[in-house]
């Protein structure tokens, strides 16, 4: 036996004990005559005390010798501090060492296993073992785990089944890019690895499982953006005999038994907002509704005036922005500066102050007076000590640049406080989405998502205005989850396959599979899939998924750590019946 | 709503209630002036009743056209029947409909969706998603479910922390082949696909998680045998700081835990059983311990008589099968055809029965009079009415031959009783096996096992006879789990490396990623995986994992249901930078 407690479990009841521990030096203190090691396990630190009146001189010696992260076995007795710490939970004994042993020297790490370290994005990714060992990232995956175990027991306790659905499937040409894998026993012909198990958790509705769900890698060979992964985890789920209320209810419960279970919140019904409040709102169909600064449409009171950019555009759009009617031209011309970045591209932004005097004091007074300005302070709910900011444009374009500006003063202004939690249900989104690229509507979500009843007889004469049964499930201004009712009959089917553009020899090519098995009795189903990695990372107070992700690639899809991907041997390439092409 | 409950749940109680029920139509019997209906869904069947002096006639009509995988809804009231059913727990009621909504027409199935089908394996595969809607196929994955939830409690309970491990790794030469993935955005490189978590474990371990498992898929490229899947479950497990005795209680508790929870049944300490004994006794590292026909060595009883096939022998060695005396001749010649086809190999069988009168009855009477051949009864355990089947020839084939024969003997008997479970431990096994091939001792289970301290002296004179510190659980005849200490001093690796034949620059070309881990404190480790694919089986008291695997590939590695693998296109290979290769 290696140890008889781990280093996080003693306490001054302990005292007198003589006890056995293994793990990390974390940093010890030598003060000649005594030394102090910190000894680091997964479970915390103990003091380790060798005292030259007590402790054997070999002992001593050897003790002189550990390095940082050395891997050492002591057996020694607690004895109570005399000046106790605190800040750990250990904090009130020590151990006088009577015993050790060196287990495993180590080499001076390349950057401090400490909770701040001086290790960048790039080395701690490379020894991405030594991170792990820091508390942060340490914690970080005990917290999925924990996440986990609660969605497993929650939905288990629902009757959900967790089925394994395969991971070498076939490849599809509708959606995103898929990973292949070649197949050595059937040359020429390839695996996909999945995007999402879809169309197998369709088919476990249509085989009566009823309530499916599966914790499941996820693969997409996109070109990264900063914070996306190549492999991602989801919880996916589905539901037979079920209509969207039922779906709601039951991952709302689930998202409300994290909250309680991991950090004691209890939230009532979430709010729900349609897909076109959200963008009227936020500009955004994922808002961040923990704080205010909700859009005021401000056409009504500021079109024909003389302000030609207003009158021309068909939304004018304004928020306000708590206590900021103090920033100076400098901060606003950043302000400005920072809409005008490409990424967000707006052409210019009109601002107001609201003085505390109670006068208005804006870029547009040439235009505007102390009345018209009085009433864009009631449209965008302005407050005095407020800065109203003003942009103007198409209307989906302009809600996406204020939206972004928006979240960036919330993030600014530190509105944005992790530890609190506002979920809400985005619903009615629109079916269908124009694609200007190929001059047609596409499935916003896909081809298998419900149209609602009311809004069928839309679509020959305003698809885009055809709502689905769809919900997104948003946690501080992130998409957690997503789904839909699915399609299951016949005849709905080849209704929006002929909107989409599909012969019915397309879709028989694209979707035969899953339409031949709805033809032996599919139930009425829906489902919805959370991302993991994200709903950990926000559940977790924090928005950066790679921090919880144990062996995260890079945006390069790398994994700088094993050095993958890397070339393969030739012979290995002949079995597998295929050649590198020479490269261009 | 599409349902107040479920088809397995109304019983008496409910008599008079208002229910709304939805599902499959199963079967019906139409007596023209009544109907009744089985209506399944996966938690049972409820019987429908629609009489023409209580049912409205549009309805009536409705129901006589129903077909068999109808998905319908009925509204009803829930009565008391006058026949009870007491094969279905809701055997006490029928429910007499009101509303009938047909939600889904369905094709005639192509095989019958009872427990006992018309279908055959081919047929069922292609049609998988027909198949799970059958009681034994669902109940399998069912089943499944509650083995992974039942894992994953017991060991979180243990501070264990699942930690996901990546997908997308690299490619290593040693080994199984590897699945491979083209990287797009690496051009010219490829991922592979983990065989095991085996180096992220290790990681996770130098990383400090201290207590790591997975429940995860792994992947091998193999020339698929019966029963084989080219893509199956692990869990995987990892520990620090602990020897194989911690190891060994660990997932002894877990196994425990699982027969408890599943079967009730209560198993004291698992029997534990050297290599050496387990070859001895049963010619085999898994034996079937539920019954006996243990190995009885007769070299000193049937060497130096005249009989010259055992006097060359290096071992001669019997069994004695219960009650088999009474065997004809014809069935003792099927026996010894059984033994000699080219799977088995013996060149041969030596019988000798025990008969009633206590006198004894052998093939080699001519050599062997009846103090010799009492002699082979006493060495076998045989008693009167048994008989005695023995081979020769070198150990361990013979050994080998005999150990299948006992088997299939032991199944032809019914001595393996699927719901009788007896777990035991194989410990110490050897360090290295030979290869004939390339005339080099290999690592048996893989090159960081720990060999036995008392035994690495023997690393010099007498390789094959060092002991590993590595473990196997068998369950019933079957391997359901192995694993190893580790070694984590440089000191040991570089004797094991020695010993294994590589240098230096391969060591480092092979395993250097892990070896430079190591020398950052590599704490003292080692592990388990199970399989759970086949645990899951043996627990269900089956041994085939197909019937537990939601969506299993044929031998050819082929999905047949979705057809996968399949040819991609053209411009999918040239985005990734590949040609297929003219075939041969």
């Amino acid at each position: 036996m290696y140890r008889s407690h781990n280093c996080g479990e003693l306490r001054a009841a302990d005292a007198n004990k003589e006890v056995k521990l293994a793990g990390w030096v974390q940093k010890s203190r030598d003060k000649g005559f005594m030394i102090w090691v910190d000894l680091r396990d997964r479970y915390g630190i103990t003091q380790l005390i060798f005292d030259e009146a007590r402790t054997d001189a070999t002992i001593m010696q050897q003790a002189k010798s550990l390095g940082r992260e050395f891997v050492i076995q002591v057996t020694g007795t607690v004895i109570e501090r005399e000046s106790k710490n605190a800040n750990i939970p250990t904090g009130d004994i020590e151990v006088l060492v009577t015993e050790l042993s060196i287990l495993n020297e180590a080499q001076v790490p390349p950057f401090t296993i400490e909770d701040e370290t001086d290790g960048g994005e790039d080395i701690r990714m490379k020894y991405r073992y030594l991170d792990i060992r820091r508390n942060p990232v340490k914690n970080n995956l005990l917290f999925r785990h924990n996440v986990t175990q609660e969605v497993r027991n929650y939905l288990s306790s629902l009757d959900f089944c967790e089925v394994e659905t395969p991971y070498l499937i076939k490849s599809t040409p509708e959606g995103a890019r898929d990973f292949v894998v070649p197949s050595r026993m059937n040359p020429g012909q390839f695996y996909a690895l999945p995007q999402s198990p879809q169309t197998f958790k369709q088919l476990l509705m249509v085989a009566g499982m009823d309530r499916y769900f599966q914790i499941v890698k996820c693969f997409r060979d996109e070109d990264l953006r900063a914070d996306r992964q190549p492999e991602f985890t989801q919880i996916d789920c589905e539901m037979s005999f079920i209509e969207q209320e039922d779906i709601l209810q039951v991952f709302e419960g689930l998202t409300r038994h994290l909250l309680k279970k991991i950090h004691d919140i209890d939230i009532d019904a979430f709010p729900r907002m349609t897909f076109d409040e959200a963008m009227r709102r936020f500009g955004n169909d994922k808002p961040d509704i923990r704080f205010g600064m909700e859009f005021g449409e401000l056409n009504r009171v500021a079109q024909h005036k003389d302000f030609g950019i207003f009158n021309t555009a068909e939304l004018v759009v304004g928020i306000a922005v708590p206590g900021a009617a103090s920033y100076t031209r400098k901060q606003i011309d950043e302000l400005i500066d920072w809409v005008k970045r490409p990424q967000i591209g707006a052409s210019g932004m009109v601002y107001c102050k609201c003085e505390s005097d109670g006068s208005f004091k804006s870029s547009v007074d040439k235009f505007f007076d102390q009345e018209d300005l009085k009433k864009w302070a009631s449209a965008t709910g302005a407050q005095t000590g407020d800065l109203i900011l003003v942009l103007s444009g198409p209307a989906f374009k302009t809600r996406t640049q204020l939206s972004a500006l928006r979240m960036e003063l919330a993030n600014r202004l530190g509105l944005r406080k992790p530890n609190e939690f506002s979920p809400l249900w985005v619903i009615d989104f629109p079916l269908l989405e124009w694609d200007e690229e190929t001059g047609r509507y596409h499935a916003m979500h896909h081809p298998f998502t419900s149209p609602k009843k009311e809004d069928i007889h839309l679509l020959d004469t305003d698809p885009g205005k055809v709502r689905a049964n769809a919900y997104d499930l948003v946690l501080n201004g992130n998409e957690i989850g997503g789904g839909s009712i699915r399609i299951h009959d016949k005849e709905t089917q080849a209704l929006m396959f002929k909107h989409l553009g599909f012969t019915e020899e397309q879709a028989q090519e694209q979707f035969g599979f899953l339409m031949n098995a709805f033809q032996y009795g599919a139930p009425p189903h829906g489902g919805l899939a959370f991302g993991l990695d994200r709903l950990t990372a926000i559940l977790g107070g924090q928005e950066t998924i790679r921090d919880f992700i144990a062996f995260p690639k890079n945006n390069a899809g790398r994994d700088v750590m094993i050095d993958a991907p890397a070339a393969i041997d030739s012979a290995q390439l002949e079995e597998l019946n295929i050649d590198l092409r020479a490269s261009k």
